[in-house]
């Protein structure tokens, strides 16, 4: 026969996100003194006691197979989590480790889908959630949420999109880009919708220790038995932990679900690292105050960007509430003349900011806004002040 | 709709291999001496220069994400031993790092197949491979190789199975689980027909560096253009460096292939652990010692379990060249008695086996042979010949 390759991964868009920091390191190499906004990955190190840990795995040789799920006592360390943190019960056998947060995703929608199933995902969204879902046959539908409404899903739009097809909602708070994060009253009317019509809810709190002002993160499945019987809950320790490059995912979920899942990784990628198993063990077991530690220094931050954007021109954003992202409303800048030049996208935007200005912002279009932009804080007080500096200074030029 | 869950992955069989394991880990924990020739997996420690360089990535921090489809180093350490050991040239850019060598298989089927293409998998076979191909929407046709023939798939056996759906054949040599190695002729014929019926090779190298009696390993993709072209080479850090727990995979191919596997990927998973990826550009640029070392010990245990099988009753063997597997043929304790009930399965002779002489092996069923049984000599010789005398123990008893 041809040698044509799978049109569903022929499909599949490379990461802007990608495209992003691989121009930034570029510049960087050149000796230009780039701001990255792009990276959704702390600055800090990884916590001492993790890497000690991790040492002592391998210096005691515990570089072997472990169970394809995952060792036991980390998934007893996150029960145990599950059950302080998020108030939901789940029993080690029901926690799946996995190469990470998107590792995770995809776990699940290889369990969940068939052909044809549609997943609804509130817009933005994280870029990586229509192409996790579309490699494993699912149809994305994208519902687009608005400003007003703090960039949330409300039960009206959701009802809306609920189709005989509808098999999941990708819920995702705190939320990547936009900061937000939803109160137990919104989650409470979701997740009446997900029991009432029989869908799946896929909630992505990977961001969950993040949250600033005293807002409290809650997690779906803790709101009853049945809303818990239809969720997934995935997680992970990249941002919480600054430990991004260890590659540790998890999910809790409903028991048939999580042997599944076990089954499929058995075959498609086996264990997670073992040495890093044992790291994330030692993360949630271990102290937790480089966590309180990262989280005042990622809040004065936080209140910094914000207070500056509110004062440039063309540009606004509404409050992020968690996570390390302000999801900046651009809208008035499109159209707008630089250098003799309309600047029409955001896209565009992005280019002459990293072209004229040496300073790396994440375009939205792929998250499904296409006038709004991305600004990472996870990068030190100074650089943030000196991108903004420079942001301003491009927004200044405008006529 | 209904909470129905993906049918495909429903499908997946779980793997009988880790079912033994489980078995044999729960009776040592209830103190039984157990003789394990279940485990795919060197009983070595990560050589020390490997574990110091891993240590290193930690304390300097390389704790972050990396390239989605590895670090550039390593991609050029790869290179050069394809190159040098192979006879192959794939620049850094055709090669894609992936958490094992599964996980490897898992991106070239998402990339190669559309639904319903046809995936030829010579009998025996590691029973993964089905099971991967199915998760990505292509049929296995299962081609069943015979002893006469030491196991090897035979042009013509090959030819008869080509059909107009045929999208690729997968290649393992040296072979688990028989440990035949196909030799520089063998491929040509095999290349040939892939070349004239335009479909893809994925050879699966994993076993390269463990060959005995001065057999040569040849890479098929080395062979000439056309085959390069078609051809997926597929390996992994985890046998040859006792890495198992790593989990380090990668796969050289032409570039288009590369770069869609590099897109899925990131979506997928991201990058694989940035601190195995350091130890495993050690572990290829270090020096090899450890290797040959490791690689004098499998073939003393090769020679003994060989020798020992072949002075038992009823079961028999074709002397293995690579891998550290032996295939045993049991087909004639089928239809015997043991304690006066029929042995009629080798699953049967292996529950004996566990239950009654704490003794751990593989019955071939899931590998596409049901009168097989594959024993790793994976493990110390001691412990091969302990192992060895109680299943001659129970020979003795058939009647």
């Amino acid at each position: 026969m041809s040698l044509e390759l799978s049109k569903k991964a022929a499909a599949v868009k490379p990461s802007s996100t990608l495209a992003i920091t691989a121009k930034a390191k570029e510049l960087r190499a050149q000796g230009k003194d780039v701001v990255g906004f792009g990276a959704g990955e702390p600055d800090f190190d990884t916590p001492e006691n993790i890497c000690d840990a991790a040492i002592d795995a391998i210096n005691s040789g515990f570089t072997k197979y472990t169970p394809a799920s995952g060792i036991n006592e980390l998934k007893e360390a996150i029960s145990r989590k599950f059950k302080n943190y998020n108030n939901i019960d789940y029993a080690p056998e029901q926690i799946v480790i996995s190469n990470g947060g998107k590792h995770s995703l995809e776990n699940i929608f290889t369990v969940l889908l068939n052909p044809g199933d549609e997943v609804i995902i509130p817009a933005p969204y994280w870029l990586s959630y229509t192409e996790i879902v579309k490699l494993a046959d699912g149809v994305p539908v994208i519902v687009k949420t608005t400003k007003e409404q703090n960039y949330k899903l409300t039960p009206e739009a959701l009802k809306a999109a609920i189709t005989d097809k509808t098999k999941a909602l990708i819920l995702n708070t705190p939320n990547n880009p936009t900061g937000m994060i939803y109160t137990e009253d919104e989650l409470r009317d979701i997740a009446d919708l997900a029991v009432e019509k029989d869908f799946y809810v896929v909630a992505d709190e990977m961001y969950e220790t993040l949250t600033y002002d005293g807002q409290k993160h809650v997690s779906i499945a803790s709101l009853g038995k049945e809303i818990y019987d239809r969720t997934i809950t995935c997680n992970g320790l990249a941002k919480s932990y600054a430990m991004t490059g260890w590659r540790i995912g998890y999910t809790g979920s409903p028991l048939k679900i999580a042997k599944m899942m076990g089954s499929v990784q058995s075959h498609q990628t086996s264990n997670p690292n073992s040495i890093a198993q044992k790291a994330a063990v030692e993360a949630i077991n271990g102290p937790q105050d480089s966590v309180d530690q990262m989280n005042i220094e990622f809040g004065k931050r936080r209140q910094y960007i914000y207070d500056r954007i509110c004062n440039m021109p063309y540009i606004s954003a509404v409050k992020p509430m968690g996570a390390f992202y302000v999801f900046v409303d651009a809208s008035k800048v499109l159209g707008m003349a630089y250098k003799g030049v309309e600047v029409s996208t955001v896209a565009q935007m992005a280019e002459i900011l990293i072209n004229d200005y040496n300073t790396a912002v994440v375009p939205c279009a792929d998250f499904g806004f296409d006038d709004h932009l991305r600004l990472s804080y996870a990068i030190s007080i100074e650089q943030i002040e000196k991108g903004l500096d420079r942001i301003e200074a491009f927004l200044k030029e405008l006529k």
